[in-house]
């Protein structure tokens, strides 16, 4: 009659985040903690000093701890996605973002706080305005978006920042004026520049582009008068978006982060229920 | 008949520390966790990523998300204040120390240690040693002993590194000479010296302080012979204290590190209480 | 009536590094938090912050903390054995990695893998490959080698990389050649290296090492065709061990890993016992 161990020991979200993140992070260790998880986190450096062995020893090495699934941000496309085919059947994988490729968890907040506008997506019109080329954020969103079916979808952006490689079946029109790519808009999807990035890809420099793309108090004012605004955070003020709208009337970009843990909890509630 | 997801999460306490810090970080995880909480922690460098940006911004964030209290710890005096401005309809904040303005939760750690001697605050003569004029914990003590009301306070140091601002309402003597103010005291609250602060702002050298301030056997020889030492940690052994002082018999100084899991067990309690 | 705090807090481990660890880190977590057990974690930056006061004064303070379990990981010898007289009647010590001294908790992981093998030790040659002089690992798993009693040790190794203060009681004999070394072994046990280290230590180079001493299918097929591997990891590829091995059928190596975690619920598990 030894004492006995607890029987139920929680489930477990590893983070494992190759490069810095906060928010997604922390809605990530808030989703598991509103669901009883426990959350162990490999912050950056740790991650970093996980370096010197190889992504994929790292990775073998996790799937035979007992943790139920592995948030994972990495700076290199499909890093997830090679995690999912070596350890998928041990261990649950969410892509937390990978490189310029994909960002399901935020698009997913993206269509949440829109589905909480109460608008039938069949009438919608869709901006997305910034760097779309390289926007795993984007990337995700016109995956959602083709399945949601919105009416039109406008990519507001320079034409060289519009990838080459978008589904021909979208409604989607591009505009490199953002006058007139905000006509009847009801959603504008704001992107956060990578500065470094811009700097390096975009031949005209960070102030032209904007004075050209700033989502200004005048801008909006060309959108539906009901147009929402979405932002995947952190905001750089006065560059892609005028500091007098991030927190307006139709900003929803709070909003989203609220949604953003709601979200993660359905990812971490969905899994629960799939090893249940 | 889905699973169902735990009914009750426990509460969040989240540590928001911009200065770095181990041992309040730790007395409020450790008391959080006493009372079932889930603490989610921002150290210092991630803090420092979120500085991209603005303080507001990084607050405003987090408000949104499922986060019972926030414990902020940073730089600038009024911090905590602007936060409770800010978000405080949302998430109880707690000050973890402001620049040079108040650390509450330590202070009432020294006001725990000294009660826990059965003493009576109106007979007791209480003696802050240190640089007064930058300190948090004194400025905060300050307040705590306006409502305890001791019988004397006798704050020593050099003359330019008293307050100016002191309210004239205290029974407040200042003491150039560390001996005469032992004179009698009870109680010997012991500052941490910053020693690149005291650099910069003291004319005298290092040396010269410890010389004149620093507590010895024999200073302490001249205060009741019941006369219980406090410190914050961590101690500059030698400096503001002689290292044969640490744990001695008159020293309460781990005895408050104790008494510093209680007070945040209580502080976190209270905000508990409020919102049941 | 007041509501009540909840009235049986979780146990808390408290990981404190001074050396940078992943898997043993985590390892250490995942076992507490199958317990329901509380992990604590003062990472190797914040350790290092700590060091701003003396070892001696942060496990005093740990030890006013409610912690029921310190997990140390220190460069210095001996570093564990030290908190354990110093605060040992407080709060349970583990040594999680002191200097090149001892390992305990991973010399008990590979004893756990051997002994899943199902066979008896009494009838075993072990070898260990590497730097045993310089190896924690290797240290602690003579001490359980000298209780589990095997039939034969082989230690392989440069001359100079062998230690002098060898149990003699033990069944040892030095091979400074692979092949010999692996001749009817049943178990392989080989030594991560520490590359910095041994530039320092060994004359020849760390190419002349490895052509000498690498673990290579060739080498493998030397050892009874039923010997296994293990390796503490991260693993050096084709350094101390051929790529082509670290997952092959006679690998025991991430299995390791697994058993890692059930060794330290059990030392926790224990130390639970005792104190409840």
């Amino acid at each position: 009659n030894m004492p006995k161990a607890p029987s139920l020991p929680p489930k477990t979200l590893a983070n494992l985040f190759f490069e810095p993140s906060t928010r997604t992070r922390c809605a990530f260790e808030c989703a598991a903690t509103q669901l009883g998880w426990h959350t162990l986190n490999f912050p950056v450096d740790t991650s970093a000093a996980l370096k010197g062995e190889s992504y994929e020893d790292t990775l073998l090495t996790l799937a035979q701890m007992p943790i139920d699934a592995l948030a994972i941000r990495h700076s290199e496309n499909h890093a997830a996605q090679r995690a999912a085919e070596l350890i998928g059947d041990k261990v649950h994988i969410i892509n937390a973002g990978d490189g310029t490729n994909e960002h399901p968890t935020q698009s997913l907040t993206n269509m949440t706080a829109i589905l909480e506008e109460g608008l039938d997506y069949k009438h919608m019109t869709i901006a997305i305005v910034g760097d779309i080329e390289h926007s795993r954020v984007a990337r995700s969103d016109l995956h959602a978006l083709g399945i949601l079916a919105p009416k039109a979808i406008h990519l507001i952006c320079p034409k060289k920042l519009l990838p080459d490689d978008i589904d021909p079946s979208l409604p989607i029109t591009h505009f490199d004026n953002l006058a007139k790519g905000l006509e009847n808009v009801d959603v504008i999807l704001v992107l956060r520049m990578q500065k470094e990035r811009m700097r390096d890809t975009l031949l005209m420099s960070l102030e032209d582009y904007s004075q050209d793309f700033c989502l200004t108090p005048e801008a909006l004012a060309i959108a539906k008068p009901s147009a929402i605004i979405l932002h995947p955070g952190p905001v750089n003020h006065d560059f892609e978006i005028s500091s007098s709208l991030v927190h307006c009337p139709q900003s929803r970009i709070l909003h989203q982060v609220h949604c953003g843990v709601a979200v993660r909890m359905a990812v971490l509630y969905t899994l629960s229920g799939n090893t249940l």
